[in-house]
């Protein structure tokens, strides 16, 4: 059992280790987030997007926890040079996890708002979008548990196929929208879900750039992959066709 | 002139005052950036959109600044307590910031394809949301500058008013898209104005509840305010005259 003093006679290094485990146990956690708020927008399941909801006060905790040690380590062992920057990526990685688990959280709420509404086709583009996004952020934790900064570049470019999936299904979407108003509003809710994916990739690709910073000691100097045009989608009623055969 | 041993003669105050200075001077730009990005809806203007976008590198590069900044004190102060956690505040404050700036160039590349389509009627509401997260952002900064928790608070709840508008801007917004398949594209793009708008206000409630930390050494124990429930609304063709009532 744990003492009070239990910190002072565990090594530094046994304390950076467990700070380390702590960030990948919670990094699963929020990819299993993500994976059940997919599910929600699938299967229509409102138990599970309830649940995926709840949880989401769990990786609160979780950041709150590797805060409070990462507070500890600082002022009680005053690290120097790797070690700093080692802590200080924690922090930044957990800030990233926490916001991914946010945007599954909303995910999961938006699920219950179209469950009430009628089914709406363009939902095949979106699982395989929460698939990849799963992926790299699996890759994105293994590349920091392993220090392998080869595996965090290539999640990292990762990030632009995410980011032209992402585009294509505006684009699908807003043709739904034009061909029935009664797709409206679930179409609304499905291009915010995706929304919410893609951003879930951009924090994927944040801990990517963190895990650079730690490994190398320099930032990121490539530009970073920008592959979300939607922002510059304009799509008329009348391009339905050639919108989707795009 | 600065000396390469300049930060060994000033005091540890001093350091933290100049910290401290750069985060209020990074908060005023992100908050500029905003109301500019807002005018860029409202106007249409083109050319100040692309100086939005542009100068958001810059705030990139104030976040980059504190960063070093802080890894600085870390390394060469070895801050306790207070100190540290006046300075791991500044960390925190200063990527809230650069995600208000993220939001607020976003806004502005938007407002691009906005301009690309015939005008849209519900921007009044915009404006408003904007108005009203400017004023957040600059109390939550005053707050910060003056460290007053009363004021932190104040700026903390008014988050809600702003959730408040949103959901009625984004009920309002589904009529007009089905009233005229026209309106589905700009529309569209309107939504995701809004909810990078009520984003910037999260961000600024996250400031606020920072600068709580801060003074009291305690997070929030209250509820977070959230009035944001625009992702259960559900807008039925036929609905429009009720909705746009409310």
């Amino acid at each position: 059992m744990p003492t009070q003093t239990d910190h002072i006679v565990k090594s530094f290094d046994q304390e950076l280790e467990a700070l380390r485990r702590l960030v990948v146990q919670m990094g699963g956690f929020a990819e299993s987030q993500l994976e059940a708020a997919i599910t929600c927008v699938t299967r229509r399941d409102g138990e599970l997007a309830g649940r995926v909801m709840r949880r989401d006060a769990d990786l609160d905790e979780y950041e709150r926890q590797i805060d409070a040690a990462v507070v500890r380590i600082l002022a009680l062992r005053q690290p120097m040079a790797t070690d700093l920057r080692e802590v200080l990526a924690t922090l930044r990685i957990a800030s990233d996890l926490e916001r991914i688990g946010d945007y599954a959280a909303n995910i999961a709420k938006r699920s219950l708002a179209l469950a009430q509404v009628a089914a709406v086709r363009p939902t095949t583009g979106l699982p395989r979008m929460g698939r990849l996004v799963q992926q790299i952020i699996k890759d994105v934790l293994d590349a920091y548990g392993e220090r392998d900064l080869e595996k965090a570049l290539a999640a990292w470019r990762e990030d632009e196929t995410v980011d032209d999936l992402y585009t294509s299904l505006f684009r699908e979407t807003l043709t739904y929208m034009m061909e029935d108003p009664r797709n409206i509003t679930p179409c609304t809710h499905l291009l915010f879900i995706a929304k919410n994916v893609e951003r879930i990739g951009d924090h994927a690709t944040n801990i990517a750039e963190t895990i650079h910073f730690l490994i190398t000691g320099r930032t990121i100097t490539d530009a970073r992959p920008k592959g979300d045009t939607s922002s510059f989608v304009v799509v008329s009623p009348g391009d339905e066709t050639q919108a989707k055969e795009e």
